[in-house]
């Protein structure tokens, strides 16, 4: 039996909390409106744009710019206009800002004692690399749908982890407080961690955290994980 | 004027030492030859296969690939016969176990406190996380040929440094022992910084290490050059 020898992390929701990060900075910016569903329009406009990427209606497009098209949106539709471009421009990039879980920090590196740990985010490098930076995820790797040039759930991105490690795809288990990227992940036959994220949403918004019964793994937190994993 | 952020790491040569590596990996295998003529026969397979890659004659094929062909024409030339298919599978993997230099563990975990730190190498990903993890090279990000698809010193790959983290090429620093490397980085805009590395080849072959005045900085080793950048 194969054993795992690579972690790939969702980071969005699984590692970093956007929905309370942007809410506090929004709220930050006295701009009259609620943070929270400040936040939550926001990232309700992502799934569309990467949509509009992968059906090849816009060319390849790195999420910081997906994540700018859909803030001019989302100003617009909450009646914002007193911010100047380069506010927008530093608001835009709150999404390098994004604070960890509070289990994160810790529970990437018991992780990385005995596994490689790296990304595998539709965020792009940059920004990653500036998110770690600033906080101390202590990622061995970084991949992005930039290296593999497709979005999550395209199958390059999943067996892309498998191929830059030179392993085979049940090497690789997929992170994530997502079930669909499990499934997608599973399906290109990654093994699976489901980690609980009840107020991704906000606390007002508790998401639906069961999980699959066909995840090899469900956890509380990525410390939770690391227990189970024997770090 | 602007500061430099990000300082982007040649690899082979500039952080570990390959030559001596190989040398006393070969060495250990006991074939009856010299481990530094061996080291230096691969090493110098490799600007051909990659000039085979840059031409178009090869398509986009990863180094470790290219090891592996350079590998089979070396053991060839010394008439080794010997080695089993999981041996030569083994020794080609010594490119991802390749030692560092004494300096640079320390010195790139002391330019991290105040700069972005990242590989710009022709290494694979596999390849550079591996042997980050095994020895504790802090890289904040990897960037490779893999992840721009070209070669060294093609300028997708030094100006996609500066795209990679939304930073004018000034912004980026080029560090090599090998002035080719900074002179090319310096025609795009970079930067640059050379490491002196005199037995890159070997004690037995003492290399120049003038560098080119046109540098912006010189450094006997990493821990020098954090020194001269105030880390």
């Amino acid at each position: 039996m194969q054993e795992v020898e690579i972690l790939a992390f969702d980071v969005f929701g699984t590692v970093v909390d956007w929905h309370g990060s942007i809410a506090r900075e929004v709220e930050a910016l006295n701009l009259g409106v609620d943070g929270g569903e400040f936040a939550l329009a926001w990232r309700a406009g992502y799934r569309p744009a990467m949509q509009r990427v992968m059906s090849g209606e816009l060319g390849w497009t790195l999420i910081d710019d997906l994540h700018r098209g859909i803030l001019d949106d989302v100003l617009a539709q909450f009646g914002i206009t007193s911010l100047t471009e380069s506010q927008k421009r530093n608001l835009n990039r709150v999404w390098h800002r994004l604070e960890p879980w509070p289990d994160a920090v810790e529970g990437l590196s018991r992780l990385k004692q005995r596994f490689m740990i790296c990304t595998l985010s539709n965020g792009n490098l940059g920004l990653l690399a500036n998110m770690a930076k600033r906080v101390g995820l202590a990622w061995d790797c970084l991949l992005s749908a930039e290296v593999f040039r497709q979005y999550k759930p395209h199958p390059d991105t999943y067996l892309g982890v498998a191929q830059v490690f030179d392993v085979p795809a049940e090497a690789v288990m997929m992170v994530a407080a997502h079930q669909d990227d499990l499934d997608s992940a599973r399906s290109y036959g990654l093994k699976t961690a489901y980690i609980e994220r009840p107020n991704e949403f906000g606390a007002a918004n508790p998401k639906d955290i069961a999980g699959s019964p066909a995840n090899d793994r469900h956890a509380g937190s990525i410390i939770a994980l690391a227990e189970q994993l024997g770090c």
